[in-house]
């Protein structure tokens, strides 16, 4: 491999010991992969496993041995409103995770797309290789709606609940479908300012076969009372009104608010935010751009994860209004990536390539194991 | 695709339109690719066309219309010591490039791989699709070597040179490969601690029909004052001597330092550097964690993008000591990447996956375009 003019027996082993090199491959999980999942592991199994892979990882989260760095990215809005952001993660001694988000709020009129497309990767930390790369819209959609469920689970009142939902994009399906992995849904008030997005939030949900009341802005006016749990998820404006007025509200109210993800960009009153318990999924980055921009510090509560380590702390909360700040933590896209990559393995889905051009020789980037 | 119980012909006018795309595809450059692009257009082209590619760009270049982050990442010393790092740039109106290198010195001994392995990726900034993933193991090798090349080409006196190469891992050979498309070589002198690298130099760099003085670490004593263009590319530790001694050196003397990345580390002797004209290739990121870090800041020349831009002020200074002072450009990892893609497109190179799964209505994560 490193020709006839090489004069060294030592490299030469070398060289052979990379040409049996089998263990390079990376993991493809494609579009195609994630359909192949929910229909091989079943929809409410798959929200099932990414509740119960959440709640372990949480349950032993320890700060001092995770770094995550801050969600950062490029924001623009040429040639569309939008940003593309990285959300890096490592686990001491274990593998370092980055999902890359883009955000487009035009893109499901404007293009038929959903305004989440995302894709996450695993690199080794021995040597640097990308060991996945998966598709990670589903698997956000999931772990956002995971993360809500967990929280909803601590933090709302028992028993059967009436749901509400502002905001009925691609992440009120999933919201609405791990609330009801862990409470049984009575029914669903949902609301949209587009007509045309809540018209089919009954038939996407439909698999729930719950009653949904599909209703105008005008019910943001009113839902706050009408509900046990309310999940928002919107695309609110910067700046803009709150997308719910505050009213008086039914004992242990848990609210999910998940749009809120900029600075300066809030869904919910501040009355409400000022009289909540307010758990963040992530406090440093909530108290830039998610509800916990407008709470007072001594109404923050303890991070989700905390929750799950201490649930009693939590319990004792659930008659209280209650909110979770949920503005995507990057360990929840680690533990999402890790599942997609068991239930591939254990679905035989998905395609190992050698997507890394490893030289023949190590030190020779031109070399190749492709016969040239 | 929404259902028969959907009743709203405007959203099912949308998820028609979406069964319809058919420009959501992922471009994939795996290591079979790069092997048939080294093949196809052959190393010297390959080069040639980086140079170029960099070199208008360089000349294009306008710090107010592009973003580059610092690179950051995560840096640890178990399971092997090593770091994945994320370089991300972004073009006002164009595409967000983002490299993740993994560098792990330990690699070409003990696991027969590159010390540093990387991909690179591109998005578009209209929906947030990842339009593109290649290797840029190859593409980093290649782009390091042309930047030094460029610097040459503007820095090092005219007519053919004898080069000093310390450190022979995979960059040394980009490093004379692009020097030799700028200048003719008479000799090489090779230098590096490890004598079964060493021992193989000549060999991977055979293709260039250069003599080639290989050499043990002694040389180093003496290797400035022998050559009119030096290459370091070690991987020096933190804190350690110089990997040259300073002598007295032939007029016009030209350094690309390749090595130093990281705060500490440093490969040139303070006299040199000091007396010495040092041109980064990025300031920001050059006075944290490179040569730049030793350099008064008088003694700081306009950055390499600069020079190209204006090369007469580079001309001025072909007498004097030059050191290009090269930690590493995003931007020209973003130039690599697109150079791929086009070369790709042109040699009918690649393969085009669906990677994101795109459901077939963007407002139900759960639904596919794959039959079910």
């Amino acid at each position: 491999a490193c020709g006839s003019t090489c004069r060294c027996p030592s490299i030469c082993a070398t060289v052979v010991a990379a040409s049996e090199r089998d263990d390079m491959k990376t993991k493809i999980l494609a579009a195609e992969d994630m359909a192949e999942l929910i229909r091989a592991v079943g929809r409410d199994r798959l929200m099932d496993h990414m509740l119960d892979a959440l709640r372990v990882r949480f349950r032993e989260h320890d700060d001092d041995t995770v770094e995550v760095r801050a969600r950062d990215g490029f924001r623009y809005d040429k040639p569309a409103l939008g940003l593309v952001e990285w959300m890096p993660t490592h686990e001491a001694g274990g593998p370092v995770v980055v999902k890359m988000v883009g955000y487009h709020p035009t893109n499901p009129v404007q293009r038929s797309l959903p305004s989440v497309i995302a894709t996450s990767s695993m690199w080794d930390t021995e040597s640097g290789h990308l060991v996945a790369i998966a598709d990670a819209t589903l698997l956000t959609a999931l772990r956002t709606g995971a993360a809500s469920g967990i929280a909803t689970d601590l933090l709302a009142r028992r028993g059967p609940v009436t749901v509400g939902v502002v905001g009925l994009g691609a992440q009120a399906v999933t919201q609405v479908h791990a609330i009801s992995r862990v409470r049984p849904i009575e029914q669903i008030i949902a609301v949209d300012t587009d007509a045309e997005v809540a018209a089919s939030f009954a038939a996407r949900i439909g698999f729930l076969g719950v009653s949904v009341d599909i209703a105008g802005p005008e019910r943001s006016a009113t839902i706050l009372g009408d509900v046990d749990v309310l999940c928002t998820c919107t695309s609110v404006d910067i700046g803009a009104d709150p997308v719910v007025a505050d009213v008086a509200t039914r004992p242990g109210l848990h609210v999910n608010a998940v749009g809120a993800d900029f600075p300066g960009k809030l869904e919910l009153p501040r009355s409400l935010a000022e009289r909540a318990w307010v758990v963040p999924d992530i406090l440093a980055q909530c108290v830039v751009e998610g509800e916990c921009q407008q709470v007072p510090i001594d109404r923050i509560a303890p991070s989700l994860s905390e929750l799950v380590q201490q649930p009693d702390i939590a319990a004792r909360r659930r008659d209280e209004i209650t909110v979770f700040d949920s503005t995507g933590w990057a360990v929840e896209d680690d533990v999402a990536l890790r599942l997609a990559v068991e239930l591939a393995e254990t679905h035989g889905v998905g395609t190992d390539i050698e997507l890394e051009h490893l030289p023949s020789d190590p030190y020779d980037p031109y070399s190749t194991r492709f016969g040239h």
